[in-house]
């Protein structure tokens, strides 16, 4: 409950640059109108901003009468920032600048048997060198994305459940090779500030970012702010009981969304509407995922079954979290969402108008993601430039 | 996203009249150091609150060789707060002190045909006028907590599913009679904030209060605050799947919450397993649930496996919750979690252990509800003292 000064000066640092980011080129006075914070305090928020290198002048606008009034923008030069992705089967790498621009960037594969920490860290060092190379100007810090349950003060990844991971202390592993500000949090996270900061969620209150992927969750914020819950584990939604006794999830528990709408959970139902299906690659999941949204751009039959199935569990699921949070904006976003599109999009629509209780349903819209390419490691340089700001590591 | 300065300040001084409240008396040194205010702000708040007649000055205590630190208390003739708890089958008023000590109550029956609002508002306005019958003093406000989804700005109660109200207009018809400040909400947010002012929940963070009566829902709190979603509808966890294609619900879905664990669910269970059973009183909620709650007592093997099986659902449902919000506290609160008690209890506790996730399962202390009396009642009367000083009406 405590919210200290220190805090809340952090909080409001945060909206700042989070407002100029978002807006490209803006007025003090705006950004008092977005914020609710008075003009006074912008202006001094802005000044450490300017200092800190984040910020720039930008000319006057004219005000309509009054005195001009001057602009600020984000410093393309203020430093460098860097997300890490690391996800079942890739390690991806982001530059970017300290406007959240994306410079370069790189991707590893992660074969399957490449599972041992020391293994994942190799690519992840490897990945930021390579996207560090030739870079000039000093680095803010790097965020860094791990599926599961991470510790970040502690920098541990507590359990990932992909890799059968138990407390692996991930940023003392790195920070053997990389000298930099190391933040650690997972794709939750990382996906639903990318939305909040660049995204659909831009100026919007109670979010959910939906992500569909190998593994499935739902990032959260609440007035405008990720919530991380008491641990930093909230939005295990993926395990949350669609079907009692339903399909075995790999967490142990039976019936959970992601035994259904995650990618193995898909090709699942496509493996029980049609066990012989040239769509399905068995253990491949981008392949058959890519042949189940290139079966729907055909028209193929058993492709939009295979939708319709997995359009319908999401959409309950999708509908229990608007009658449980009552959020204005639900985002899908990762691979998943992005291969089936607006045909999964529309099925989830209208599966969630048949069970969405009327009042939160009005005030809920579903998109996809607008976030331009990767949104985890957008997310994760994000949680980085957020860490820089409020000096936590 | 935009929090004013009004808005914080408002904020702020709520925090403080909470501290104090829950505290009893308390001095501003630890105020401070539980809102996480500085000492000046905590000053400048109480002696806008005394000035209220809501705190007084009560004497010094020994600071430890320091100077003598000065002490406040909540002030029981600050004003008369009362608190009206609309159920299913009773109207329920009690009439508070401004230290929300329950001074006097009343309770009318209402007879299954007593649905129409103006029958409904005849029982309230009687039973205020039945508290307020020699109580001396100024009234603060009156709060109304009604079944359903409210709009709380416009007094309107927008869909009450037990009565199939629509857009009734409560305050307006509660106004003819009642010349109060009136306040009205929904049992959830009633529930959860009496549990942080008075209950298990002061001075927690992330809570969710589980309402188990004919209706189900979840009240939540993020950050130590009352969380209402984006029209206040957040919390509907009644209407959340637990067995797709299950039971038909009452709010026309199939297979949710409510339907396995509200009152009218339970007796569903004991029917599916004993139909001739003497528990069970057909179209009698109350006594069934009695009957259910004296042969747990008296190791009545039916008794035993509707509580088990009500214990199972209700785990696995608090478990999603627990999974998707990673609270610190979930309370379990209303009448029938207070007739079933420690057996249900027991049952949830076991069942939450084997299905949530390891991590958010350590954080997650489960509870039965500790406020004295009624908690709606209790939670609409602090809801009319925030909307007293938060200017709100």
């Amino acid at each position: 409950m405590a919210r200290t000064s220190r805090d809340i000066r952090s909080a409001n640092r945060l909206g700042v640059i989070q407002q100029v980011i978002s807006a490209g080129t803006t007025s003090r006075q705006r950004i008092a109108a977005a914020t609710g914070l008075s003009l006074g305090t912008v202006a001094t928020l802005v000044g450490e901003l300017t200092a800190l290198g984040l910020l720039t002048e930008a000319g006057r606008e004219d005000s309509g009468g009054g005195r001009p009034r001057g602009l600020v923008t984000p410093n393309p030069r203020g430093g460098l920032l860097i997300g890490v992705d690391v996800a079942e089967t890739y390690v991806h790498v982001d530059l970017f600048d300290a406007t959240l621009t994306r410079l370069t960037g790189t991707e590893e594969a992660l074969r399957p048997n490449e599972r041992r920490p020391e293994q994942v860290v190799a690519h992840i060092v490897s990945g930021v060198r390579t996207v560090m190379a030739g870079a000039g100007g000093r680095i803010l810090g790097a965020g860094v994305s791990v599926p599961g349950q991470v510790d970040r003060e502690g920098g541990v990844s507590v359990f990932a459940p992909n890799w059968d991971w138990h407390d692996v202390p991930l940023r003392d592993l790195l920070a053997r090779s990389l000298a930099l500000p190391l933040h650690l949090d997972n794709p939750l996270r990382a996906a639903v500030v990318a939305e909040l900061w660049s995204g659909a969620a831009r100026g919007r209150d109670d979010v959910a970012v939906i992500n569909l992927g190998t593994g499935v969750g739902a990032g959260l914020a609440f007035g405008g702010a990720l919530y991380r819950g008491s641990s930093n584990t909230a939005g295990e939604w993926g395990h949350t009981t669609l079907v009692l006794d339903g399909r075995l999830c790999r967490c142990g528990s039976r019936g959970c969304v992601e035994a259904y709408v995650g990618a193995p959970g898909i090709m699942q139902t496509l493996r029980d509407l049609a066990p012989t299906s040239a769509l399905l690659h068995p253990e491949d999941q981008t392949a058959t995922l890519g042949a189940l949204a290139a079966g729907l751009a055909a028209g193929d039959p058993i492709a939009a079954k295979v939708n319709a199935e997995t359009g319908r569990y999401l959409g309950v699921a999708v509908a229990d979290l608007i009658n449980l949070i009552n959020p204005e904006l639900v985002v899908l976003s990762s691979w998943v969402a992005d291969r089936l599109g607006v045909p999964l999009l529309d099925e989830v629509r209208a599966v969630v108008t048949q069970h969405a209780l009327r009042r939160p349903l009005t005030d809920a819209e579903i998109v996809l993601s607008t976030v331009p390419g990767n949104p985890v490691s957008l997310g994760a340089a994000t949680l980085a430039l957020e860490g820089f700001l409020t000096g936590g590591r």
